[in-house]
């Protein structure tokens, strides 16, 4: 397995585009992002489980019951969500794309991130959609920008793997929480992958891979209405089809964890105001839900996201965090450490305080990516979660809209 | 009813005091405080549900198995939590109290707030005592400061009311979240009446009162190691003593429910860095549980906060909220409007956006008590949930700590 470039484009038969709609106003940014396979794809998604979801996703939810996809279309700057017409806007930009691509519109997976309330008018995506359609290239980074709010970076990576003795590409990109204009708070992903497998299988190892990646990502605690992840698998690899389980199906689970291993780091260190990004590793922990729910109550407490935006050793918030997480967990044998590139600084043995220097904890502290390591020393599952730190900038950006 | 004055000083033979031990270094304000009843009084608590749990409260636990106590001794300055000494120094402070004031150690409700994980020396609280007990009057005020931590006002309300026949009075003091020093996390209430009622049902109306109040609040959604709420009656008011429930039991709950409401909003309005309090009314819910749940998701919500700081009237933020809160709701049928001393606009009705005026909205929301107002349209409960706006403040003052 090796890190590849290329993004969504790395994988055999993919291709994509991103162009200015204008779909933001007075703005000259990428705001409509498309790939396409050139033969139908298996194709596999998981929606945010908040109640209020984007017309986009309950569109895109009944086209992929099919199993199969050729393209992604996405805009940004409007989430199309809670809107009166959002899931006709939704179906008439799929039958638009379709008639430009000359496939079926079933075959669209339809994704919106922006503001939330405000109609979404199709015109701009309709004027482009011919654009659109004759860019596609291998244009991941303009596909990449094309859905971008907020995101301070292009997120994208790729890597190749073998599965059955032949090579396969996977790649992804996707656009993290931000919230400059108001309820952008999406987290999209698209990864596209050559790698033969079946629709069934393909849901079943992102259902899989979530669980451990992107559901252990919290920048604010603030679940989306339009958060989806997709991944489409063409088959143009060559491997035999990975129906079932095995070696080829966890080869495939491997390359697909570290794609959405890669793309929620990049998601969480570049989250709404963020200055570090913080990840948590609970081990010693007597079950893997007792560390998930750790690990992610440490990453989700203000408190502690405040500490270390200020490099603040302030081990007493994790233990505070852990504490009403409602994981059952010994308090009184509960490690804690703080490492970073500069090193490692233990800071808490047993449920108490031990001695530590302030001044290399500080140093530690001000790197930009922290790892909060917790030992429950009761047994040997672990877990992991990542988010990032509490900033002005954070406040900032969610709280001075249209002021 | 009616609102008096004298904080917890106000019902019959209580008296209370609070000096200046010097457990906060460098400091002139008042740390240490006592409450005293000239008589033995049924003692209630409810206690934090953090696995984490102060010192101060295991003591208290213990003392309070008796069901009566005399004093109520709080710190400020230091929470005596996760220290290895704790319940030994939280255990001689109420005997060294004991000794002074010639009562039972058992009949001492002992409470911290402050740093986690720093040694508490009980020399400063040795040295105090005497004075402290020397001092006790009229003195709820000075009571109500020494046990501030970063509170900006002193939280105190008293009020009487009738039952049998008889004139009662209760009184509170509280301190809220503040966290300037680490994790000083930490909601502490002190309730007198001199209402008489039986221990059990004192605990069972406050246990019942808390589910609509203090559970309510949130400023953080951290819950703190040390919170507590405690209530003594003493019973000097002459009523027939409270034993079950009925017209004298209803009065009492009234008159509990008015405190602690009070200070709620006090807590709420007075949380870290706020700039405003906020209080979400959620009606027209199918069930009590779902108008909690849903009250308490928009409250806690950073997205929320930020946008109430910025007077921003972000009605898609309160959607969302209450989306992922958990509770079953139809989204179709909500309607959200905002409210405050310069009147109400509503902003969203049946799920979706409706027309309003940018300006007004703005001017409601400049306030520093804003509602949130929530129709489920889906049956007949209600709840009500309170908390603060997010601001550049509180990011300061919990990031910025030994920076």
């Amino acid at each position: 397995m090796k890190m590849i470039d290329g993004g969504i484009c790395a994988a055999k038969g993919f291709t994509a585009s991103g162009v200015h709609a204008g779909i933001r106003k007075n703005r000259t940014k990428k705001d409509l992002s498309l790939i396409y396979s050139e033969v139908s794809a298996s194709a596999a998604a998981v929606y945010t489980t908040n109640l209020v979801k984007g017309a986009p996703l309950l569109v895109t939810k009944e086209n992929l019951a099919g199993g199969k996809a050729r393209a992604i279309i996405c805009n940004s700057g409007n989430a199309n969500t809670c809107n009166a017409n959002g899931v006709e806007i939704a179906r008439e930009t799929c039958a638009l794309l379709a008639k430009e691509l000359n496939v079926s519109e079933k075959e669209i997976v339809v994704a919106s991130t922006g503001v939330i309330g405000q109609p979404l008018d199709i015109t701009p995506i309709k004027n482009a959609i011919p654009e659109l359609v004759k860019e596609l290239g291998n244009h991941s980074d303009a596909a990449a920008e094309g859905i971008m709010t907020t995101d301070t970076v292009k997120k994208e990576v790729a890597l190749s793997f073998t599965v059955g003795g032949k090579e396969c590409k996977i790649g992804g990109i996707a656009k993290g929480s931000g919230m400059i204009h108001p309820n952008m708070a999406t987290m999209l992903v698209f990864i596209t992958t050559d790698c033969n497998i079946s629709t069934a299988m393909l849901q079943k190892a992102l259902s899989t891979d979530i669980e451990n990646t992107f559901n252990m990502v919290s920048v604010d605690g603030d679940t989306s209405t339009n958060d989806m992840v997709t991944v489409l698998a063409n088959g143009l690899a060559g491997n035999a089809e990975i129906t079932e389980e095995g070696e080829d199906f966890a080869a495939f689970m491997q390359a697909l964890n570290t794609v959405t291993v890669y793309l929620c780091k990049k998601i969480a260190g570049d989250g709404e105001g963020a200055s570090k990004m913080l990840e948590c590793e609970v081990f010693g922990a007597r079950d893997e839900k007792t560390a998930k729910i750790t690990a992610k109550s440490v990453i989700c407490s203000s408190l502690v996201k405040a500490a270390m935006f200020g490099s603040d050793a302030n081990w007493g918030r994790v233990l505070c965090a852990i504490g009403y997480s409602g994981a059952d967990v010994d308090v009184k044998k509960i490690d804690v450490s703080f490492r970073s590139n500069k090193g490692e600084v233990p800071v808490c043995r047993n449920g108490a305080g031990i001695d530590f220097s302030e001044e290399i904890a500080k140093e530690i502290l001000l790197e930009n990516e922290i790892i909060i390591s917790v030992n429950l020393n009761s047994g040997n599952a672990k877990s992991v979660a990542w988010g990032c730190d509490l900033t002005y900038e954070y406040v900032k950006i969610n709280g001075d809209y249209r002021t």
